[in-house]
């Protein structure tokens, strides 16, 4: 699939550390960045951008808050094309807490919100956008949004200044027709802007969804090397660059790093496809207490656990 | 996704024991099928028929062979509605060596065959029918299979007794555009015969690529527990029963036998996504040569291993 419009976003760090805080070392950050650079990857998000108000220093790393000091310390100048991306959260950063672009080293921002905050997210990301930065609004867990919210939401998003938006899908629960309905909704409410996709991998449908999402016209793509992000994790970065086929991606840096720094990860680190991740995403549902019992001493309790999360129901 | 039509085909003893030479435990065999039985699936494919001239029966478990004392020490006389199947490759038995239908509690007989075998997969098939079976052929590697062959493969398919014919991504490398264009060619070439699909997860695509094919109208769905199968494994049991929602499925006993029996085994057999297995897929090639990768101490030498599978392409 090669189309020139395409851009992959890798969120490896940024996603990732929603499993240890943004525990990662300087050294483990720098050879993301760098092999992300030499693999032709598009851009690297390397964090949130937080405020000290929002979040403790001593119990998250700095990708939490992604200073201009701890950027600089890991790429320098960035004298490469990777271009550097930062999420915000509503309600955790004030726009006074972001530089404007020509003193910062990050190149995009993206604002993440729920629907019931879209206006305030279209006010922060063209303010932000104001400053010279690339803005993304992402909107979140849009598989729990009725009809009239969404369509809504996509009008104040169409009349907006900014020029990409994601579907987001949050719980991991979407199936290729959701994708498909989604990427031709998003498309017709929004002419002219960029659509991207962001998947989890709960159901083992995060790539696949990333498929689908391109044959629909999306061209920002997020991924994370092996996958690695909240639960279950992420689209792989080295299966869409090697979906892609597009000549400026290399691969051998991407198996370098996942070789070097992301497998080792897997021993400390419990992200992936496991039933309980797989029972949050089919249920539509936030993946809390999946994450939750993965960190005790039930996580093997399958059956407890399913009937815990479908008690009630009718589901057996 | 409800139609009646669908059958799914458990195959977690037959493919996951080509991961330890079918060196299961009677309990672990035992719980697969009362657990099968109790979720509603409709077929347990529970190992190969071959004969003692083609494999050691010392270097191989009972599954390999499925000798019928073996079947009825697991099943009894199978009360169930769970029908038994198991798998046969050209060459590795002979006719003699399957009993009549009313000697055997064996419901269905799965020919494997490659491309070039058609002619003889049709006659045993047809044969084997003839002593009262259920009958498939599946046609394995049929992504490395040229045009011209495949149809003229499909043009004898079609005009023999066999009613089930399978889509088979041994390699796991398909994407869902080739689903979608084997599904529709199949369907169009053996109008009134049912369409099958075995897929493998090299590149996390088993699950979806299965869905693509239900889409597409096909009504036999290989899958195994927890994906235990060959290499990256196959489509799991559980996100499969999930997605189909017929009243029929069941899913505690589908996490029951995961939990007691599935999940323990992956302390020592290394199926699932891993980055050889990716490679190979990705490349379409037979994961031979990924196995061996995986069983040896070069395993996590993923950079060398991607640059002796590409060594000479113009792949990077």
């Amino acid at each position: 699939m090669y189309r020139k419009e395409i851009k992959v976003v890798d969120c490896t760090v940024r996603d990732g550390g929603l499993m240890n805080n943004w525990q990662f070392s300087d050294e483990f950050v720098r050879a993301v960045y760098e092999n992300c650079s030499l693999a032709g990857v598009d851009y690297m998000e390397i964090g949130y951008k937080s405020n000290d108000k929002a979040y403790s220093r001593t119990e998250n790393g700095p990708w939490k808050f992604c200073d201009e000091a701890d950027l600089r310390r890991i790429v320098g100048n960035n004298k490469t094309d990777l271009k550097l991306s930062a999420m915000v959260d509503i309600g955790r950063i004030e726009l006074v807490d972001i530089a404007p672009k020509h003193e910062s080293l990050l190149d995009m921002i993206r604002v993440a919100c729920y629907v019931h905050q879209t206006d305030k997210a279209i006010a922060l990301a063209e303010a932000i956008q104001d400053k010279g930065y690339e803005v993304c609004i992402n909107l979140m867990a849009v598989s729990k949004v009725n009809e009239l919210d969404l369509d809504n939401a996509l009008k104040d998003i169409a009349k907006c200044k900014i020029q990409n938006f994601y579907i987001v899908d949050s719980f991991g629960s979407m199936y290729v027709e959701q994708v498909q309905m989604l990427a031709r909704k998003y498309r017709a409410a929004l002419p002219g802007k960029t659509i991207g996709i962001h998947a989890h991998n709960n159901m083992q449908l995060a790539f696949s969804n990333t498929i689908t999402a391109i044959i629909e016209g999306c061209n920002l793509l997020d991924c994370t090397l092996l996958g690695l992000g909240r639960g279950a994790g992420n689209c792989p970065t080295e299966l869409l660059l090697a979906f892609l086929k597009n000549p400026k991606f290399k691969l051998k840096p991407i198996f370098q790093v996942i070789q070097d720094h992301i497998s080792p990860l897997q021993k400390s680190i419990d992200w992936g496809y496991h039933i309980p991740y797989m029972i949050s995403g089919w249920l539509n549902e936030h993946p809390k207490s999946s994450m939750e019992v993965m960190e005790s001493d039930k996580k093997n309790n399958l059956v407890d656990f399913y009937l815990s999360m479908t008690e009630g129901s009718l589901l057996e």
